[in-house]
């Protein structure tokens, strides 16, 4: 879509790597996956979202001859290497969360198989993308829940960070619940409501505030939507306002609004409902917008606003408060000798172990449709824990890091594996989930999700456990590096 | 440069209030200038860019047949207006602070003059562009200044804010001082030099580390840097290396280094160094990343942990800590009955008031080459300041918001107007500075400003003061604004 998009759009070394393998080891094929290991904004869950649009990019993802030039500029890549890239084009599989889907701590959210060489040179494009729309989408989410409801606008286009990053801001903001966008453009690329009305500098451009308010409902009778605060939101903003919508006689506009945009909210939203009251206007919605998030919402709420919709930017297009991400993308398994073998990442913090082997998430659901815990297991255990699951029996659930914790399940309803294809053999699957599915999937699991998993203070911590053999596999490959590290 | 990008990458209400213009006056004009109200991150000083890339933007704004269709679509555009869209493009003129200026809050960084319609229509995207870019090479400078000389490389992209943010946070970064970025893309659009080695899954994906190592070596034997953190960064990695520089026998690499990835960076820096060091390796450098930031870069540095360059990632391309600059773009003048008009946009907090007019800055500078102090003036004063000047008088600095504070200045030694054009009857000025020029403004700039401002902790602050004409004509416009609010 963009045509500055290249396979150059990669951190560099990826590429020294990339000649690395060509050279030592070209036909190599390993598995990545891609992982956080903290939630963001101190919260109790992650909206998964951002992998479509990387599918696409990857499909497209090609070295152009203007790239091969300026690698070779470079004075480090060898003739073969970039007659190599010339010809290139990603032809591995890889699997995904749907987007929309909840996430926790250490799950692997994308999982990647191919050469080395191809799994590699994807690594920071991947990244970019689901972290930024993941935590977005996440930030959104947070702000709709703090909203109860009501409709949350996304204005974030002027603070967000680039074009691209306000475009890829509005897309996750949907996917997270947001009504609305003010960019216009997203509005056409991504089929998402657009909302606007005034500025400040639409009022200051005529000789009077009414005058400007007047001009404005006549130009757009149906919907009315009066920015109050340019001057004096209680002795002028407001008055004027009322004069404007007392004046429409006859008309019906299916929305009569007034926006506050400054000044203290709690105050001003009551003082102006009883203006709005006082004239009769019960059916004028009241409006703010004003460096919003999701705590300032939450307390506005708790202190029974009047208030009728939020408009969003800044805060919540860049993540305030933790504006990255930090997912990762590890590489688990490499072939070899005509089998898989597990990698494990070591560390000094037990908590930084990288969960070995190709893995999926396997979410267990209660007989009210309540997420109840996830179980990370290895792909070559799925037809034995099916079995188990149709017979009933009881799931083990292994702490990630502690043999001294875990626990049994037999009170489940039903299960989902989490991830599922999204690209096979280079190739994009054909029914990819559209950005309404993903939409609705969001706020279908953010309904599976207990309200104390949603809290925004100290949230409960949902349950992510190890199968039995992924805990074994997990303690055998730590066993072997620590007695190898010993030996030297 | 991005095929999706057009005149629809702009806020729906400034459709709206276009068209409100188009049928209420459609030959008005305006002059807008964007300014921030608050240092981000706390600091002193603020590196202005994003300009260039805006106005390459600009000379290309255009509503595209698709566009036209998207916005009939909408229902409350009329078919006068949409026809006067298709043929839209920016006819006005702009100054600009050249890229690599340091700026202070309130002071005009952009000042845009036309029709109000063009004028209104554009601001989306002027302040997504300046806001992100001065946030990052702001941001950037701060981590520079902490480094003390010493490299900053730019790793940034994997958990930029898009994929544009990745590439708009680089070339930002190179403005503020970064000496390169891993951003292969980025390298070749912005002619940036780019940079990297390995990553944890290169050595994963060998049986050993040694191997792992050797391998890199042979095949880069100019450039040799090592990970040594990925399972033990004492016991193994920084051992496997040392045997492989021992056994370079003859060859002179131009670098040789290890990369410390994790871990507490001053024991592990330290201990490398003193490792590196027996085994008579005293060239060998150590380089360190690891979520750096200025604050982190400056407590080690004061350590006198012995770390040669430092690659810094996430915290610096989103503005960690502050992840948007909150530039605002107000109307400060219209045209009527043959005249400009100030206008000002009132506010109960006096900080909060606007400035009117048609405004410039003059940066006045001490017989040292060191920044004084700023002025604001109204472009109708120039002449008569530049008079002042020549004859070496005193000039009047008055306070912003106070009457009570101000101050005669004489022992300045030159001055220098900070608004120029860039852009004049919507055709970019055909001397635009390249990226090494702001590059080199920065630095420049940088080494004008006095230590004491560029302190991380509680900065000194910057005056920034208004001309006698400023001030009269704002105090002027306030009382006019209280008598018309009063009397309502």
């Amino acid at each position: 879509m963009n045509e500055r998009m290249s396979a150059l759009c990669t951190d560099f070394y990826e590429l020294t790597m990339m000649q690395g393998y060509f050279v030592a080891s070209p036909d190599s094929r390993a598995v990545f996956e891609l992982f956080f290991r903290h939630q963001p904004f101190g919260g109790g869950y992650t909206v998964f979202a951002g992998i479509v649009p990387f599918i696409e990019e990857v499909a497209r993802f090609r070295f152009h001859d203007d790239d091969i030039a300026f690698l070779q500029k470079q004075g480090i890549f060898k003739k073969d290497f970039t007659e190599y890239l010339k010809n290139f084009h990603f032809q591995g599989d890889i699997y995904s969360l749907a987007e929309g889907t909840i996430a926790f701590p250490n799950e692997p959210l994308v999982r990647v198989e191919g050469t080395l060489l191809e799994v590699q040179v994807i690594e920071s494009l991947l990244l970019n993308s689901v972290n930024f729309q993941s935590l977005i989408a996440t930030k959104t989410a947070r702000v709709v829940n703090a909203a109860g409801g009501l409709p949350v606008l996304e204005f974030g286009l002027r603070r967000a960070q680039g074009f691209d990053g306000a475009l890829s801001a509005s897309r996750a903001a949907y996917v997270g619940g947001a009504s609305a966008t003010s960019n216009t453009l997203a509005g056409k690329l991504y089929n998402i409501p657009v909302s606007g009305t005034m500025a400040h500098s639409w009022v200051m451009s005529f000789d009077s505030e009414l005058e400007a308010f007047q001009v404005y409902a006549k130009q757009y009778p149906d919907r009315i939507v009066l920015l109050v605060d340019t001057y004096d939101t209680l002795r002028s903003g407001i008055p004027n306002a009322i004069k404007v919508f007392r004046g429409l006689h006859g008309t019906k506009p299916s929305l009569m609004a007034i926006r506050i945009d400054s000044g203290d909210l709690e105050y001003l939203s009551k003082a102006a409902r009883r203006m709005l009251d006082d004239a009769g206007l019960m059916e004028v919605k009241i409006f703010v917008s004003s460096d919003m998030d999701e705590w300032i919402i939450e307390h506005l709420r708790n202190a029974n606003c009047p208030i009728d919709a939020w408009g969003v930017g800044t805060r919540m297009v860049t993540g305030w408060g933790d504006p990255a991400l930090s997912g990762v993308y590890k590489i688990v398994a490499r072939w070899k000798d005509g089998k898989w073998h597990p990698c494990i990442k070591l560390s000094n913090q037990p908590e930084k172990l990288t969960n070995p082997g190709m893995k999926n998430i396997m979410r267990v659901y209660g007989e009210d449709g309540q997420m109840k815990a996830d179980l990370l297991y290895l792909e070559e255990e799925k037809e034995e824990l099916e079995a188990l699951i149709l017979s009933k029996k009881p799931l083990r659930f292994n702490h990630p890091i502690s043999d001294f914790a875990g626990f049994e399940m037999d009170d489940y309803a039903y299960t989902e594996s989490l991830l599922v294809p999204v690209m096979i053999k280079g190739k994009p699957i054909s029914n990819l989930p559209s950005l309404d599915d993903a939409r609705k999937r969001c706020r279908d699991q953010m309904r599976a999700l207990d309200a104390t998993y949603k809290r925004l203070l100290n949230p409960h911590v949902y349950k992510v456990s190890l199968s039995d053999k992924l805990a074994q596999t997990k303690r055998a490959l730590v066993e072997q590096h620590r007695k190898a590290l010993g030996k030297q």
